[in-house]
């Protein structure tokens, strides 16, 4: 490990912040997720914190068991666009889905954020998990996941090819002569592949980070392909130390079959967090937000990984019930998760329910204990960074106000922004065009 | 006509301002199309006027003969949700295609920006008149013109039925209960047409405005058809008062086929203005700008409206070729008036060429003469309002700073916005929820 190595860290949006029913929590803004004064000052609260991004999940189904935060919350680009023009330094990066849109939209939808934030864009490249997606984009079927990958990796490579339509300096504007470009620089990239036909050129230029940076969020085999193969970052999650050591192992060694070196891609554990003085007082902390879900809320909750399966049917304190291969088209890791956790530590589903919905936070304690918790994780290569989830309402400004400073003086974390760009705060070299 | 009636005012981001070649004038930022700095300044000023919108124009395909500022510019959404944050009454106006989208997504897309807004959002709906867009969007043809009309019909019902998915109020956020929202006042929409099924309901809450505002900018037959049916304001450009009257009176008369008034479609002039201290000084304005445009330069842009045909093939100094039915299934109105006019007045090439590619403002002279002409259409029934577009650009800023004060010296224009929201700014009520 170099001494230099630095961790980096994110923040998500999660309706009010902690569990699905947080949202009841005294402390909490119960319409947080489409509140834009409260989306607005947890970024500038990330932004003092020098912390790279702020990230916004999504999804593109919902019924009326859906999680209370999904049903009604802002669209990722149009949020992290408003929130362009009131930060300066903090990374915008936002979920999209490969399977329900059109290339030529989203890499100018993108390409137009990072010019409007001078370079701090990211996508989060997802296929959407949710069967029920296909309902709302006039699909017979949601395609099954190995051609959702098969998509998004196509999808990848004609979004890149139009961010190079221009290169660098191709917009020479010689008010004089009446140049307005060089027509060497443009490229029209003409793209006839599997599923798509896209001619370009992109009416837009080659962005301040040349291209946005690229998150990828699936953990199951095809998934860390995509990710080896494209991504600049990877959000993830893992329950223990081995298992994201594993994970990081895995991954970092598939760079290099497609020329790439481990820096060229970030990985990201996503965390959840309490802060409190002492034991009791995160105890209490989590308990007091835990106490939040009813049964019925985490048999919805757990219902929507496996296809909003109704799991209200099964005997509440018997072992998890036998549900066959249900998921594997949806959240296909997480569900392999729940299954084998369920049986190697015999939960009932009462159990399975409550801990999916309402988990304990992977890091709580006082500020100095989770300060140890993220740095354990970091330098033994479980993770490059983390992205932060407040386990309650009130953790998000703690963690920033207590533990980034704890990071900060272990000379874990930087203390001021080392540019403008994401791309500089995550420490990525700046993609080659490849017309030039 | 009522003694109450006041004139509505927008205006059009369009490149540096001026004609396609205005980013060579001096006084012009030439990068202006990507330069959010150049957006902010204008968006403010005319907030400063009390306008009632910006309105951002698209096109979804270009290639190397478009005009500069297509070229290289924001994306409309991403824009004006930059905006958002920045601005409190200005109306948020995008442009965006019923034949390269999904309505669920624009949906969306669009409710957020209401949201984000607090009730400024605008549709401008369009149906792609580029035949080029189909290559960007993996399609082996361009719809054709009376097919993009049905679909964009569809298009519109699908997108408010998914905007009425929620009823006011139904987010009820009981803490104490933990009742989220009111399962009477979720609407899921099930739409099975010829074009879309889409299920919803719509994954934001109904917005601000009801619904954000629909324009519609058509004005073939199948384009009036459609604004009478769907649209809350028309963005409309002729060049005469009795075209402009006759255009007025044919969309009105259109609106009791589908139980509206007169005053729930607002009817918008696009007009270009100069103002200048007397004639010679408009004059001069006008010929500084009109120079910059090279004879190569003007030639493209009108092959633009004409399936991007090549005109360098024809000889310049002779009657404008005849090129037979070019132009149908793109830009319909505009290539049928620049082909009528042509012939009328026995134009050359180069002439057709020259006054395309740079028009003599609508209105032109000094503030008080602007004002007489603006307030001559809008008393004579040609419009109910106008989107200003600078002749050069310099002209916005003093349009603000001189015009709108005659207006509103004449009782013609607000002194101060109505409210917060576009729909109160332009008078129009508030629809109705379909489900309720």
């Amino acid at each position: 490990m170099s001494d230099n190595r630095q961790l980096r860290l994110g923040t998500i949006l999660h309706g009010a912040s902690g569990n699905m029913s947080a949202w009841r929590h005294p402390a909490a803004i119960a319409d947080a997720s489409i509140n834009f004064d409260f989306v607005k000052e947890t970024a500038l609260k990330a932004e003092q914190g020098k912390l790279d991004f702020l990230f916004v999940a999504d999804g593109l189904y919902i019924n009326e068991k859906s999680i209370p935060h999904f049903l009604n919350r802002f669209e990722p680009l149009t949020v992290l666009s408003a929130l362009a023009s009131v930060t300066t330094h903090l990374g915008l990066v936002g979920t999209l889905s490969t399977s329900y849109s059109e290339p030529f939209t989203v890499a100018r939808q993108f390409a137009s954020l990072d010019h409007l934030s001078k370079g701090r864009a990211g996508w989060n490249v997802v296929t959407s998990p949710l069967e029920g997606s296909a309902k709302n984009f006039s699909r017979e079927q949601h395609p099954e996941h190995a051609l959702r990958y098969r998509i998004a990796d196509e999808y990848l490579d004609v979004v890149k090819g139009l961010w190079d339509s221009w290169e660098d300096g191709a917009f020479i504007r010689d008010k004089a002569s009446g140049q307005f470009f060089d027509p060497e620089k443009l490229h029209t990239l003409n793209h006839h592949g599997d599923f798509f036909k896209v001619a370009g050129p992109l009416n837009i230029s080659r962005t301040p980070q040349g291209r946005p940076i690229v998150f990828q969020a699936g953990a199951s085999d095809d998934g860390k392909k995509l990710a080896a193969r494209h991504a600049d970052a990877i959000f993830t999650h893992h329950d223990t130390l081995e298992e994201a050591q594993y994970f990081y192992r895995d991954v970092k060694s598939q760079l290099k079959n497609h020329g790439r070196n481990d820096d060229d891609l970030k990985i990201f554990q996503g965390v959840s967090v309490i802060v409190g003085k002492d034991a009791d007082d995160v105890e209490n902390q989590y308990q007091a937000t835990a106490a939040l879900v009813s049964v019925t809320d985490a048999l919805n909750y757990l219902g929507r990984y496996f296809e909003h399966h109704d799991f209200s049917q099964y005997p509440l304190d018997e072992p998890f019930p036998d549900i066959g291969d249900l998921g594997q088209n949806s959240f296909r890791s997480t569900t392999d998760e729940i299954k084998r956790n369920a049986h190697e530590r015999h939960l009932t589903l009462r159990q399975v329910a409550l801990e999916a919905a309402s988990p304990r936070p992977r890091f709580a304690g006082t500020a100095q204990q989770v300060a140890d918790g993220l740095q354990q994780w970091f330098e033994s290569h479980a993770a490059d960074g983390f992205i932060i989830q407040g386990g309650t309402p009130d953790t998000f400004p703690r963690f920033v106000d207590e533990v980034v400073p704890a990071l900060q003086a272990r000379g874990l974390f930087r203390t001021e922004y080392p540019g403008t760009t994401l791309r500089e705060s995550l420490g990525l070299a700046e993609p080659v065009n490849q017309f030039s």
